[in-house]
């Protein structure tokens, strides 16, 4: 079997349904691809180190070891102990949040739905098999979630950047497991108002093929992002340049993403 | 014993040295302030729900039920469980930390400074009483840092803007146990390079005075706030008018405060 089939086939694949959790276990190395296969879609994401649940993917680490608040390309994600938890290596988007907790039986008792599927159960349930329960849930890395941050400080949840197969890939730097959930929010617009399905595959290491014929990168559509002003409401830059089409995704090789003009 | 005194008189104070932790115990109702004696020092604060710590103040839940960032006077701050903890009355400054995790081992070794004091070890030392270890040291609200957020994500440290104590107050809205930490951190600009003591009371809920004379608002000189460009980057707007002056502080009535202009 060579590197590149490897690459191409998962040792491991989960489907989520909105308002679904799924616990995926990811050994040192390997990779990890979350994907929206709709697009639109946020994955709410949480980590422990196995066998030592006490350690966990920690947002405020990893916002300070990097001294930046949102995720992308090349950024490794700490733990609460300060430990390399996983290396952003793939990012077709470019646009995510780690600010937000998940969504949760009040939130939706506040927005009078009463009751609605949410992220913070939906993950208890799927780590319950690993001693984890609700209390246990720690803030989330929120793949796809598109938050504008105005200039006094304010959030606005916007349509996520991400279309129709657009992933993110993380290199696990400790024996991990991890749980994603499909976000169910459709009332407001966290996913585009019409939550859909995510994939989530681990694939072991190995080298990305070299970049074949290097096509024009393609200026994004998106105009929703671009209202108020100020910082992370600016559209992004160009897309990255393609590198691979497959039956199931267009890939895009991405190094930092450029997410426009400083103010 | 009449409110006004009531309202002078802690029932409960700590001093803080820097590098030092203390857990305090604040009622339902009762008032906690958080103040820096000499100016420019930074307050790490957890808190945990008295007899049921698997309950604690979040700062995602926080950050996402007010849709804002920055803690500022008239915000509630919620636990986990997206419980209202805390209500912001009283601010002196506007200008605090949400987003940063404490300062632990790891992060001096980091900085060539093994076995400096830090702030999670301070907390989980102060808390050990309660059952809580440094594993469960949430992510801190860090009154009086000052981050700045820049345009593409990035954060940076800069010297806090409060002075000589200035201070936050707030109410109680569940029986807590908080954690409170004077960062020992001198070198990066967190505490202006010279960490300073704290100093931490408790009082009983009681009106407040009315206002006596209102005298004019002095207009803030620290120019360190001003550099780059964007969020959160901008010197505050006027301090407030001034309520009284005691032999301890210089109290400021503060109602929301005004951190400067959309951008």
């Amino acid at each position: 079997m060579s590197d590149l089939l490897s690459e191409k086939t998962p040792i491991r694949a989960r489907h989520i349904r909105p308002g679904q959790g799924q616990a995926v276990e990811v050994k040192t190395g390997q990779l990890l691809q979350i994907q929206t296969l709709q697009g639109k879609q946020v994955a709410d994401f949480v980590a422990f180190t196995q066998g030592d649940t006490d350690e966990f993917l920690s947002t405020s680490v990893t916002r300070a070891s990097n001294a930046n608040i949102v995720p992308q390309s090349g950024m490794t994600l700490y733990s609460n102990r300060r430990q390399p938890m996983f290396e952003i290596v793939e990012d077709t988007v470019g646009r995510h949040d780690m600010l937000y907790a998940c969504c949760d039986p009040v939130r939706y008792e506040t927005l009078g739905a009463p009751g609605h599927a949410n992220c913070r159960e939906a993950l208890a349930e799927a780590l319950a098999g690993y001693g984890l329960g609700y209390d246990r849930i720690p803030s989330p890395i929120n793949w796809f979630m598109n938050v504008a941050i105005l200039a006094r400080g304010e959030l606005e949840i916007r349509e996520p950047l991400a279309e129709k197969n657009d992933y993110v890939v993380l290199r696990a730097l400790k024996d991990v497991v991890a749980g994603v959930s499909a976000c169910p929010q459709d009332l407001v617009p966290t996913n585009g108002s019409n939550p859909t399905d995510l994939a989530v595959r681990v694939y072991r290491d190995a080298p990305l093929p070299p970049p074949p014929v290097m096509e024009a990168a393609p200026v994004p559509t998106n105009d929703t992002a671009a209202a108020t002003a100020p910082i992370l409401a600016s559209k992004p830059g160009p897309r990255p340049a393609k590198l691979q089409s497959t039956a199931e995704a267009t890939v895009y090789r991405v190094g930092r993403v450029d997410s426009g003009e400083a103010s």
